[in-house]
């Protein structure tokens, strides 16, 4: 690639910031041994700790921001008064084009709107759209839109599949995904006109063969396609709906596990098959959230994550600038124009919110 | 009660009908010693299986309906087709004031569309909504609407709000029912106009001290609130979404306590604690949607469900008649009027799909 640094790091974003990110780096930085980071925050801070992590030091230039968003400073605020912000300079670097991508663990909403605004959205998209992936029976999941516009038209909607499919390409190395658009029934009639115009368009696309129709709910956890689109509003609630009822299920395990003797004794003879279990739920193998549509590539790991976490997003943004995520959208939505390609059924404001 | 019976069943909808009922009705004269019961169908079939259940036999009056509203059936082909069906003779018998409700297994959008046009909806309100109970952390919480509008707007929210407090104090025995707007984010400036302009009504109405706000997804597992009142469009999703997720866990436990021989041992050890989880979590235990707003009380039963869940969706069609739920929403409405109750906010046609 064109530009000095892989990514652009937010050192002071997140909870357990910087300590978790640099200890994150140091992980990243043995899984891509090519890549080179540029680490925005405190300079004293962030040197006194790189200086007891090799791996991370060796990958890492650092570059001095002053200030810090905090998790609770609204979007418009962080615009104004995050100028000398760690997100604000790192994602400044990738509008620079000194960075591929940039990472961060901090405020969600912050990042979405200096992102927009900073790095912009590609000429070809109408709107940006939050993904990420979700563990269902049949393998890795794309879900996408996650709150970034709680409303959508069908033109949204294409682009979202589009940009998807790009995703599920770059990110789960997939060569044909099938996906699915989000609906109340899998027949042709059912749902709104929004979706049923979308549905109309990308049937008739060059994603038409890899175009499974209508999914429901249930169709997420069943993986019954690779990438499920819908709008921000129900896709941020299918996603902490899914959430919940597995945190839910999670909970009364562990109190059937511990509520009688032959219980826990059960519990430890089973304890290799369900650590295995454990394993493949892990939310920090899930952990990043992806701005995509943006001229960069922008990852969002979540606040409270640990180092292995913040490790796995730094994965996802890597895995999409080095398959050169937005060059495929590029492709994609060239390949959708044309007078078929509605302009906008039922238009509506956008409005960013966070995504959990 | 006024009518001559507590309910009228439909006889033939379902799987397993009429067998299936008759056996649901079994148990269900057992648990409402009082109920008397009209059973709409083939009168030489029902007539055949009431005679080797004695209790159903007493509790029942047979009426036959030559013809059956099968599951693939359209709603508009069941309208036009249907009048000497079982559904249809169950749900006329409640539009002529011989029964208080009806329970049915069969075609639930038949269901909905035979149910507004005979039965209507009440004068009071705009659109009836599909309720559903669904289990949680703290106990069970009360979800509408699951699927009978697909687009809503403010004043629907706050009637399903109104309606949703009835269902949870007539079916759920509370007092004072904490209630939740779905939305993207907790924060009173998140989401889109419609729920804020819903939040804002219930905020300043009867049921303002039972307003809790906004929930997110992940708060219908946790049992944040008591009733939650979203858009039949996230509604529905978020519902199947929870169930796949739920089903996903189920599986994967399944495979973990077989698949090695330890495991195996362990779960046989804790297997009365797991069957208690198990217990709880039964969907025969949360069988039974219902259509609420209109001059009646109408419960549809899942179409796969046995004998149990059948008597489980009658409970609660009988908590809703004994505890005279179609009075108490009619007072709910009542102390809603007023100039400030908004007649719209981003208005959208009625597109009536199934829940499931």
């Amino acid at each position: 690639m064109s530009q000095g640094f892989s990514l652009a790091i937010d050192g002071m974003g997140g909870d357990n910031a910087p300590e978790m990110v640099v200890d994150g780096l140091e992980l990243a930085a043995e899984r891509h041994p090519q890549a080179r980071f540029l680490l925005v925050g405190d300079e004293a801070r962030l040197g006194a700790l790189l200086a007891r992590r090799r791996r991370a030091a060796a990958a890492c230039a650092l570059r001095h921001a002053p200030d810090v968003i905090s998790s609770e400073m609204k979007p418009t605020t962080a615009l104004r008064q995050g100028r000398q912000s760690s997100m604000r300079i790192a994602i400044d670097a990738v509008a620079a084009g000194e960075a591929a991508g940039v990472v961060s663990a901090g405020n969600t909403g912050a990042l979405m709107a200096l992102a927009k605004i900073v790095i912009k959205t590609m000429p070809e998209i109408d709107r940006p759209a939050l993904a990420a992936i979700a563990p269902s029976a049949r393998g890795d999941v794309v879900m996408l839109d996650l709150g970034a516009n709680v409303q959508c038209d069908s033109r949204n909607l294409v682009e979202f599949a589009v940009m998807g499919d790009s995703f599920a390409r770059a990110v789960l190395g997939l060569t044909a995904p099938s996906i699915g658009l989000l609906n109340v029934g899998s027949e042709e009639l059912k749902g709104d006109d929004r979706v049923r115009a979308a549905a109309e368009v990308l049937r008739e696309s060059h994603i038409g063969p890899q175009f499974h129709g209508f999914v429901e709910g249930h169709d997420i956890a069943a993986g019954t396609v690779d990438v499920v689109v819908t709008d921000g509003f129900t896709g941020n609630v299918a996603l902490k709906t899914g959430e919940g009822a597995l945190r839910l299920m999670r909970d009364l395990l562990r109190q059937v596990f511990t509520s009688t003797i032959p219980a826990r004794v059960g519990y430890l003879l089973a304890r290799p098959a369900l650590d295995r279990l454990r394993e493949w739920m892990d939310p920090r193998r899930y952990n990043g959230a992806i701005l995509i549509g943006l001229n960069g590539v922008v990852v969002k790991s979540h606040g409270g994550t640990d180092p292995l976490g913040f490790a796995h997003a730094v994965d996802v943004a890597m895995d999409m600038v080095t398959h050169r995520f937005n060059d495929r959208i590029r492709d994609g939505l060239a390949r959708l124009a044309g007078p078929e390609h509605p302009r906008a059924v039922s238009a509506a404001p956008v409005v960013a919110t966070s995504p959990r």
